[in-house]
């Protein structure tokens, strides 16, 4: 069976996140009902990272066998136009490239480096462009004060303060590899990268620097987050519409 | 009665444009509805330049004379407040800020220059994200021929080529102070600003700019196109959805 690679980017806000749930459509269910369309059996498409509700997508990576041969280009262009009626809202999910790959290739355990990015709109007026694609903050940030609590995140720790409680990852020590904050005007950006994140950690991340960059906490205490090993000690969760799964390595 | 500015964003996906119309929501009825639960009488908003359906706003600036008196930052939560309902979208109209004005400030009369951009994504894949926020090209532009034409369009000219047919300017003469083409990666962003325009005339500006970055004309073509002084001689008018009204000087 051949093996194939997909590129996707998809707007999460009608759908139920990446994974297939028993009460709507995800992101995991419209590939799959398209990919049933094309080649009348079902078929299983797995990705680099699970995305939760309402997470975007701009370079996500999906793996999956096909029982038929494709022209890559055949296949994207296919899957495209049966995307439009799978998906609850048209165009809310698109396939940009498709690559045959060795039958070795999975789009999740393949994977060398995930990168996701955060956008904060940072601003007392409410949304209204940008309300499905970012965290509207009204107070002002501090973005020099959250960009210096990014050294106590950086490189390999106990990251249990940061960690959803439904995380099914066996162990909580990750390498986080990098973590910015930038700001042009009123957008602060938050880019990261790592090998892979637990549950929630990017969001949980996000919403302590927040708690920083009003200026709710000192920089350095993340350190104590850190140590604490215990979710209560860390900021809250940032909310997903913010959220950007950008591209991975392999 | 007291008169107010209103600095306004608006998403227009799920609107007939600014202008109030028997058959749906517009920007203006929505603000109009929103005014009349806060003040229980009926007025007119009056804005710096209306938008065409589909066509967005992130500083559209309206005018209105209110039947009494409000602290500016009261009339702003309010107005956001009714918004939430007399909008099909909710929160997609935003009132940024709210300042009470002279008498004789008037959005539309009073306003010394206004600026557009333009967004075009240029790459193969459909958009899932900007979906509702760009104009999706898929084959390759040369945004350095789109920037080398744009010295064409600058300065006075009769713009009766780039100017749609129900147009209600009295004259076709219009000096254009600036038009630039930029690129980051795969988004092209056109910005532009005079005193005023004609109706269509930045998208039929932008849908010529797009054939000569495609190749299909070259930069100069632009002088040709003005000097004919009809429609027909220029490009076709480009998406509504590209287009967004970004600020207007008083």
């Amino acid at each position: 069976m051949p093996n194939y690679k997909l590129t996707l980017e998809y707007d999460a806000t009608g759908l139920l996140g990446w994974q297939k749930q028993p009460d709507g459509a995800s992101v995991q269910s419209c590939l799959e009902e398209a990919l049933f369309r094309m080649c009348g059996e079902r078929v299983t498409a797995y990705c680099s990272g699970r995305t939760d509700q309402g997470v975007h997508a701009l370079g996500q990576v999906a793996s999956v066998m096909l029982p038929k041969a494709f022209v890559p280009y055949t296949l994207m262009q296919g899957m495209n136009y049966h995307l439009l009626q799978t998906t609850p809202e048209p165009a809310a999910i698109s396939v940009l490239a498709v690559e045959e790959v060795p039958d070795d290739f999975h789009a999740r355990f393949s994977a060398k480096r995930r990168y996701y990015r955060y956008r904060i709109i940072n601003r007392r007026g409410a949304l209204a462009i940008d309300r499905r694609y970012a965290w509207h903050v009204g107070v002002p940030l501090d973005h020099e004060a959250m960009q210096e609590a990014t050294q106590y995140f950086i490189g390999h720790h106990d990251f249990t303060s940061f960690r959803a409680s439904e995380c099914q990852s066996k162990s909580p020590l990750k390498t986080l590899d990098a973590l910015e904050v930038k700001r042009e005007g009123e957008l602060i950006t938050i880019e990261t990268n790592a090998l892979s994140f637990l549950h929630h950690q990017v969001r949980n991340m996000v919403g302590t620097l927040k708690l920083i960059g009003a200026g709710k906490l000192p920089p350095e205490s993340v350190k104590a987050m850190l140590a604490a090993k215990d979710r209560s000690a860390a900021g809250p969760t940032a909310p997903a519409e913010g959220l950007f799964f950008v591209r991975v390595e392999y």
